[in-house]
């Protein structure tokens, strides 16, 4: 008789955007003219940049013709894209990285979900609030789980673990409080990790929307975290790819982990194509004023809420707020938001204990809609 | 310290394909001009039929403009393609699927390697010979694997394990053998199943190519197996989406596994909107085409190998064709092939012991070189 991994019990029923969906059906459906704002999901709201879409059609009439038509491609991903990736996304924040380190893949989710394959029955520590897919991944495997605190009361700079863990999670800047670690902050875990031989999963899916200059943009610009860290990055939210589906994970040949790190799937030709257009003068042009565009709806939000009196977070270097919500509780704040003002958030009790008491705002609506949200509170 | 999942370390060090192409990368070194014809890889060598090539540059143009633009799809996959699928590929063969059953992902290699997460400690049954794939990802999770020999002397017609299995694997049109099963004769295994709450994983992949009339397209055509079977099927030979990545899973609500079955990738929209063309009347038409010229390919090839005295067995309703090798040795007659005839094949003892004696060739080369490689034998 088959036997179910039975680790899949211990899954929460309710995962955080099911929950959030099931209240704004049930709000709609009593307000069917409810004129809401989402705020909630992080999915971007502008359309590709026009080098991608160049960038595909040529790639589609190359699969229309025998003499250019793709089939299997390298399951590491084209060396077309790998060079873009080690140029700009690297060697320009003076990080050598080799196209054999880069896979490329087909989003930021699969890829921290399927490298937990990898790993034996290790402890493993998160940030909380978190980004709930760590969590899970590792729940399905049967993990011990430590948590790291990160409030406003450690201004967001997560401790050290007491106890010895084997793999930390660090997502920066971070979904959900949109706050970042300088150097020296981040330095700390990578010193750690060379200590405790343990690995860090650095997950950098957010750092095109770094404008600080103390703030690294990949783990590796820490000395030795080539040692004991894999990085992951997406063009979800850099270049609006989250129904395009593209990513990559750096895994550096000093990472003893390397050799096991061959589950990863390939990703279509054409979508490649897309991923590599982002880095032409024009794609480039372009990526910037798309995440410009999301970074004044940040400035926008943080502003705002802050004139008014409420206490924020993250938004400078990020496309989420981390608000503190007036009275502590964050699936009330949440109700509040979408009862009253019709505006779609996260409540920060989703991401874990310490997410409590906070709420998160993203700013991939459109500008206007963003002032209007704004207005309303 | 990070533990690795120490049963990576038992997957065999030389994956079938990578010691082809080592033997190939060898003997061209030494031949450079040597006319080389690829009989292999199971890639396909046609470009996208024109229906797919539309819908992709349509929903490429949908992709630049704020209106049309999408984000984040489905996890599961849009209902624009569950509702062809569910009515072309099962509702015309009297089988029905709801769209809630449908999962589309990347590929079919993806999904079958994906799904070994749901289960337990698990014995495995595969058939021998067979798709490595199957094989290797149960090994990477610890799980016992029991084989069942297919060969010429049962007719190619496993028999079922003596022991107790969990898991089956069945691929019918089958991928080494080009082989396939009856319905009087995949019913035995939808039996057994049921009655020992066994379940099996079906890989249709090849099921565009079935010619013959008491071949069943689906397992779901065989009672009761939709308590006990889980479907996969794949674009990739049926429209040559090799390089464009799409396939599906169908598991059905009858099957006490479902709730466990979210561990999948979300695909592209151009991607699911060029599997989408391919059921339209033009896409239909050219598919048939691909797949008829393949078709050909394969007839020539086992007509040719027949009239030479060789004993060959598939092709008829698959683009493999398995031939047994005059002296027994499959990988002697590899190098034989390649060396004398300058025809890359693949050997028969790469997919399992039993495999040993065979070699597959497969019939996507062009029409041209086929013949030409059927004349130097």
């Amino acid at each position: 008789m088959v036997q179910i991994n039975d680790n899949f019990t211990k899954l929460s029923d309710s995962y955080l955007f099911t929950e959030i969906a099931r209240r704004l059906k049930a709000y709609t459906a009593s307000n069917p003219d409810a004129p809401i704002i989402r705020m909630g999901i992080g999915d971007v709201t502008l359309p590709l940049p026009d080098a991608c879409i160049k960038a595909m059609h040529k790639a589609v009439d190359e699969m229309s013709q025998k003499d250019t038509f793709r089939g299997y491609g390298p399951e590491q991903g084209y060396e077309f894209l790998q060079d873009k990736i080690r140029q700009f996304d690297f060697k320009s924040h003076g990080v050598d990285i080799n196209n054999d380190e880069i896979f490329i893949s087909d989003g930021a989710k699969s890829d921290t979900g399927n490298i937990t394959d990898i790993l034996g029955n290790n402890v493993i520590a998160v940030t909380d609030p978190v980004y709930p897919v760590y969590v899970d991944t590792n729940v399905m495997s049967g993990r011990n789980i430590v948590r790291m605190p990160t409030t406003k009361s450690n201004d967001f700079v997560p401790e050290l673990p007491k106890e010895k863990v084997d793999v930390i999670y660090l997502c920066y800047p971070n979904n959900p409080t949109g706050t970042t670690l300088t150097k020296e902050q981040l330095k700390v875990f990578v010193d750690y990790a060379i200590r405790n031989k343990s690995l860090i999963l650095f997950d950098a899916a957010y750092e095109a929307f770094i404008t600080e200059s103390n703030v690294p943009h990949s783990i590796y610009e820490i000395d030795g975290a080539k040692q004991v860290a894999i990085e992951f990055r997406s063009y979800s939210k850099t270049a609006g790819f989250t129904g395009t589906r593209c990513s990559y994970t750096v895994v550096p040949k000093e990472c003893r982990y390397r050799r096991q790190c061959t589950k990863f799937n390939g990703t279509p030709y054409i979508i490649q194509r897309a991923a590599e257009a982002t880095y032409s003068e024009e794609g480039q042009l372009q990526v910037r004023q798309l995440i410009d565009y999301y970074l004044l709806n940040a400035k926008i939000i943080r502003e705002s809420l802050s004139a008014k009196g409420f206490e924020v977070f993250g938004g400078i270097n990020s496309p989420y707020i981390w608000l503190k919500t007036p009275d502590g509780d964050s699936w009330a704040f949440f109700d509040y938001l979408l009862k009253e003002k019709n505006i779609v958030s996260t409540p920060g009790a989703g991401f874990g204990a310490s997410g409590e008491g906070y709420l998160r705002l993203t700013a991939f609506n459109t500008k206007e809609k963003t002032i209007e949200a704004m207005d309303r509170i």
